[in-house]
């Protein structure tokens, strides 16, 4: 038996053992390492995605870890290996899969939402998912891959090339790896962020914050600009005020990259999309190729994502973790280490 | 003297006579025959525009006339060369302008907003601002060159390409001038449209058009596109209900082309921009290129302008029709007859 983090109900997870299933044709079997705890996993935890995740359910998808087993039909797959997963299976004959679109498949299976995740000690998969890390990168930064791979996708989704100004409004993990994403592209680039622990992270990385509680950040835009705006804005913020200033900022034909999900409706001043005509943009996700760029920047230290890990709890705390997470403080990225030497091995 | 229709306050119009300025260097006088009355008209004449327009003030920028006098320094220009006019001024050093945007110069005139109009029997702009007309076309046709112009604008920014399911909400005289102009680039169009009069002129163009009143929009373009949503929705409507019906429609990857003006900021849902990986894209005005685009559309055919002209007023009528058109009814576009045949000769 092995252990696995479960969500059981709104605001309570646990700690159970589950089954190791047998990798079936085309599957393998993951030790996971390390499994970060991302956004998405707070809203289930809060019970904000009943309608798609059937309690009891084992969360998380932003891992590394090892094949253990390979099933039949694998192929160029080894016990040892070391992989992260792009946690996505579609149905490849759906519009958007016909279209190329794979990635927004309009029956796509998030695993870790609408299937069984990483938060475990074994994790069965199909091979497919499979993304193949180098030798050299520890473990527990390539559990930064995933969110590096939303980075890449919205940075390309953006369009952002050498020179841009573009302004991240949110400066936690995700705006903060867009800005570090971004910079690698050649962009200038200002991060809007309320938490003063957030701001420092990112400063230490190299990057300029504004606290927009204290300054006028449209205001600031336009005296960096010389009056032109910002080619892009980010909106990573999930709060209505961060869509406004993500508007407001950007200058004639900016472009707004709509990260953060926004459960309801938002006010969006559309007379500024039409008299500066502005583009909003949708970015979802990731596909193949974000996730192989996010490997090479996170293994050649462009994302230093040892310092975007605030800390580290063995399985067994992650319920607790999440209770911290929720209460806030000053966090940027929690790990959890599912090896079997810290949690004990209980096969 | 000759006459000008002038906004004199808000709901009140008159006729009154104006002294015709001599064209200075690099202006030329015209006499405009026709202008249309166009929906940003309308704004002026409720007094949503005061902050832009000083009243008394001419009004009118969708015109056709031709050349009277040059002024100094004007080259390629004689009396008698049939015209219509790019009513826009823009500064040439703002951050916009310099970036190659002119059309939204972050100082633009334009020219019967925040400048004189057309609405009168003679008009001086500067000669940059004069577009050619052929000789074949008739004078009243070439007044919808400027809407026109403004659809094929809107198209390109859609980046509207053979094939693509395009659906209008909104078929006033500019939506049904994007469902025509988007035909003729190859789309297959829908227009959505409540006023019955407005449908059947749109049908009688040979344009497919649905009652949102009476159909499940969203629903019946699941059933045209086989599940997989349009590809470009232009909302023309100006109406809250309009924005939801565009995003509505549209599958994954989706372009939604912001046409109409929404004066006030609207709720969108942000939620299915993510989901589906939609684009907002704003569309203000149009460039020289999209002008000369509309010449031939209109000339050649493709645009039969004719059938959109529901009346012809002359001038000293511009203001009852400036009234009858705010009380709705069975009506696309008015033309105010600003010859001097019909007004008589008063010079």
């Amino acid at each position: 038996m092995t252990l696995a983090v479960r969500y059981t109900a709104a605001r309570t997870l646990d700690t159970a053992p589950t089954g190791t299933p047998v990798p079936g044709p085309g599957e393998v079997e993951l030790a996971p390492a390390y499994v970060g705890i991302c956004g998405t996993d707070l809203h289930i935890f809060h019970g904000d995605m009943d309608a798609r995740v059937h309690a009891p359910a084992v969360i998380g998808h932003e891992m590394s870890g090892r094949v253990v087993r390979v099933g039949a039909e694998v192929e160029g797959w080894a016990p040892g290996d070391a992989v992260t997963v792009m946690p996505l299976r579609w149905d490849n004959t759906c519009p958007a899969c016909r279209a190329g679109h794979q990635h927004i498949c309009q029956h796509l299976d998030f695993i870790g939402i609408d299937s069984p995740g990483a938060m475990q000690q074994r994790w069965t998969v199909p091979a497919t998912t499979l993304i193949r890390l180098p030798d050299t990168l520890p473990l527990d930064r390539a559990a930064l891959v995933e969110p590096t791979a939303v980075a890449v996708h919205d940075v390309g989704r953006a369009q952002v090339t050498d020179g841009d100004k573009v302004v991240v409004v949110g400066g936690g993990p995700v705006g903060i790896l867009i800005a570090l994403v971004a910079r690698n592209a050649g962009a200038d680039v200002r991060v809007v962020e309320l938490s003063p622990h957030r701001r420092a992270v990112a400063e230490e990385l190299g990057l300029t914050t504004w606290d927009p509680a204290a300054v006028d950040v449209p205001e600031l835009v336009g005296e960096w600009t010389g009056d032109a705006g910002a080619d892009v804005a980010f909106e990573v913020s999930g709060a209505a005020g961060g869509v406004d200033t993500a508007v407001d900022v950007l200058g004639v034909r900016g472009r707004l990259c709509l990260v953060a999900i926004h459960p309801r409706p938002r006010e969006i001043n559309l007379h500024r999309f039409f008299w500066r005509e502005l583009t909003l943009i949708g970015a979802r996700l990731y596909d193949r190729t974000d996730f192989e760029k996010a490997v090479t920047l996170v293994a050649d230290g462009t994302i230093p994502a040892e310092r975007l890990i605030s800390k580290v709890v063995p399985l067994t705390e992650a319920p607790a973790a999440f209770e911290a997470l929720e209460a806030g403080g000053d966090v940027m990225k929690i790990l959890v280490d599912c090896t079997e030497h810290t949690n004990g091995a209980t096969a």
